[in-house]
């Protein structure tokens, strides 16, 4: 069986299409964990008032979770999964830790 | 070359190993998500008060990146990436809502 132009051109385009899908995801797996910046922000410097708002559950969580994917990511050698959630792991213990200074104990 | 039987053992120790680990990790993908659950009660129902401590930006940058996640999972079939990001993705747009209703336009 021959295959067409169309099914070759086809073919070819999506795999170049999923090849730069792939390294844009790479990217996003490595830059996205810095969209926790704006709210380090605020809970360290502007909106430190409101630290009883943020969850001291939910971050520590994010924190042992993020911790997790770090160390899979070292066992398994996949670079954008220990980079991405060793930076993740960073701010998200930094999240911990002001929210037990600006708010102490909570839930 | 003949293995020995130490290392026969090891490597299979290693494998059933990782295979546990793997198993481990997909349900942390899945679950992991649900750590969101307490910030949402605390948006939503306990701390609305001080519901502009929470960073839009960074809420609306997660809610984008869980979005591709799970765009990314289904284009390559990959259950655990976009169970776990779809949830997510519910759950952060979530967020956002919250925010945008109790503190309006903040960063």
């Amino acid at each position: 069986m021959t295959e067409t132009l169309a099914e070759k051109l086809e073919k070819s385009n999506f795999g170049h299409w999923m090849a730069r899908f792939e390294g844009f995801m790479v990217f996003i797996g490595v830059v996205g964990p810095f969209a926790t910046l704006p709210q380090l922000m605020k809970l360290y410097f502007t909106h430190s008032q409101h630290a009883s708002g943020q969850s001291l559950l939910s971050w520590s969580l994010y924190a042992v979770l993020s911790m997790l994917w770090f160390f899979y990511g070292l066992v398994v050698g996949k670079l954008p999964i220990y980079v991405g959630n060793g930076i993740s792991m960073v701010l998200n213990i930094l999240m911990v830790i002001g929210i037990l200074i600006h708010a102490g104990i909570t839930f």
